[in-house]
């Protein structure tokens, strides 16, 4: 059960603080975080849960991650389900949490219309800067990829796992750097699903592609490693 | 006696350096640090600090964290009431050597009229976006909650501890990031109370609810981590 | 074969990450991460990649890194060859799969005529400011020359090496925060060569240089380390 | 010796990444990094150093940092002039390397009747944002008051010194997002004299406030903390 609660916080804690910077701050006149901002918010989301409940729950937040971690062969079957109803229901309260905040300031209201709308991911008219579906997808695939591979490498037993907080959650923040304009970013499913909920229209309609994206991504990512990169138990180990 | 010393000098380094910037760096023409930089750099006070006292006194500079800390089982009741002063005393002096800086430039007066003046926090009308009473006692409620279930978390024993100082120094970045707009961000009744102190007005007016929101969010983050998250000693701690 | 996978991953994340934030976040109107960020990120793809494979291949993602750790006797000659091959396939699949997300978006086509098309590196009419050959030279020259003295001095048996992910990445950082307006920052023959494949034109021709001086630069960090910095094993280590 | 080349090409670095991120990156159009670009840089100089060479000189860079820790009993008084000598030969080498790679670019030359020139130190009208001498003189001694604190509580027998280099490093960007606008911030008798040299006129006159405010501030540090901060061998050190 601690688990499940520390899973809950986490995701709640990474929408709140992640997609709050981008409603909140981002767009400040002259002087928002811009999208620099809220990357480096998300990162950080994951780096201070990852340190403060990561010994009870591993940390995820993350479906995606839960599920390349399970490809990986790093974490059991029958713990996937409950893990990912945590994350969304911390998601989705983060989400209602921040909608009361927002709407405490005069003229606040969600335009489902607009890209972007309420931190909702989305590709083609609902992409930051007009990316197609193809391009969309194909960067949530590589970075949630390159996430996992990221995650699965930095707390490898052969690899300095004491660090793997801060790499984690500035691997997040590296992500948003690159693919903010792309899709908003997701590279997690939960947070999608949370702003689509409160956003509906057609930011609802796409977020089968930040489930279906990412999912995948992940899957190849932990077959990749266990598979190319992992050593094995009798490698000679002491090399470099 | 160090231990008092330590959190004069780590508050009024958090002031000096986190409101310092706001003040000197934030608006600067073109090449300003904009909130983004502000976040940085309340969040650096305490990273810093944070290894350089933290040995003596634990490293709070904070009156929420040590009721925080105190009603998580982590501080002794009777040394509240001195850190709690030294806290507020750090940062009055803090406050009156920025205001000493800032005044010798020609035209910087405070207005006490105006949302923010002299880095001090408010809401309603001195909210610096706007936002309203509730939402600025919902968001620093929420983000000190946040704060301490961070901090209490960091510093488990069951946790990797040595990362403490930067992680608990990054979560108050974050927390900037988030809601500079909003309130311009206590989540610290001493930093509130100091500034407010020296800008006079509305302002001191309104710094009941930065004492009585973010002391809230931290006695809540002290049961919910004892009762909800905190590994009792005869679990096995080998999961994960 | 598994350090090979390795370098590939490490130096395609690379150059993802790094020219990706350049090609799609950087100029983004008002929001956009600026040379600030697109150096974050650079510098971000080798920090997680570091502690995610370093323990497979040392995580070297740079042509001028290997020679440069073999001039000061840390990799072996034969291993030189398959690295950089392994480095320049990586880096030519990232810019390929970056061409295709990029293309996906109307009116996006790499004009070579234009300093930094497609993250490409220049000098001349081709740097980002309009520097000399000379000053680009040099520049590369020196910073590449920092960088390996910094690689070199944070992986040295006598340094405290478990920070050395944390360390070789922000030092890529730093290098950018200085240069990208002088050449769009290369430190990378790999990375140069990835993104003028795709440029073409004097961007393509120019790209002699990228390989020219931080391949000279390495091997002076190389000499210069070995001779007068680097600890004999029989002085006292004690000392500071 | 080897100490000295340490110090050289650690002050060297400083130098050239911190002044030159100024001169060629912050006030590029739009995408320029700003001051808290520049602060970042300055910050990582010390921090990537401080892991490269901190295990053979100790790692200074900067004449107030070593004779705070004279003054703090950790650093023997027959080593303090070397060192100077060492980090102002390497900030001027480094001065006279950005001078040539800046004037590379067509228009680039040094008008030393403008504030911040070369990226010189300076207050009353050469302070960035015009404060008195008073505030800078101030600033100052406050700023490198507090460096020297951190620095000698980061790196005490019962801190966890591990990170000192992070937090040093993270320090010394935190005073810059501070005090860019004041005085250029020095904290670096070195760095000031270095650009001064290549500025000369009013700034270069100006110097001696850049060596007296951050002498005393250090000075004073080394004093405080060992007679109100530093635990006596046989206190107890076990609480907190």
């Amino acid at each position: 059960m601690k688990k499940l609660f520390a899973e809950f916080f986490g995701t709640f804690w990474l929408v709140f603080g992640g997609c709050g910077s981008a409603l909140f701050a981002a767009g400040y006149p002259e002087l928002g975080i811009g999208f620099a901002g809220v990357a480096l918010a998300f990162g950080l989301t994951v780096l201070t849960m990852a340190y403060a409940v990561g010994h009870i729950s591993g940390g995820h937040f993350n479906p995606a991650v839960s599920i390349g971690l399970w490809a990986g062969g790093r974490f059991p079957a029958k713990e996937l389900l409950p893990y990912i109803i945590s994350q969304c229901v911390g998601a989705i309260a983060a989400a209602g949490t921040l909608f009361i905040i927002w709407t405490g300031k005069a003229g606040n209201a969600i335009n489902n219309m607009q890209a972007g709308a309420f931190a909702s991911n989305g590709y083609g008219a609902f992409s930051p800067d007009g990316y197609s579906l193809q391009s969309a997808f194909l960067a949530e695939f590589v970075l949630t990829f390159f996430f996992l591979l990221i995650i699965l490498g930095a707390t490898d037993k052969y690899a300095n796992t004491s660090f793997c907080g801060i790499v984690i959650g500035l691997a997040l923040t590296l992500i948003h750097l690159i693919s903010i304009p792309i899709t908003n970013t997701s590279v997690n499913p939960a947070r999608s699903l949370s702003q689509a909920i409160f956003t509906g229209g057609e930011p609802l309609t796409q977020v089968w592609l930040f489930w279906a994206a990412p999912i995948l991504g992940a899957l190849l990512a932990g077959f990749i490693y266990k598979t190319l990169l992992q050593k094995n138990d009798n490698e000679d180990t002491s090399n470099n």
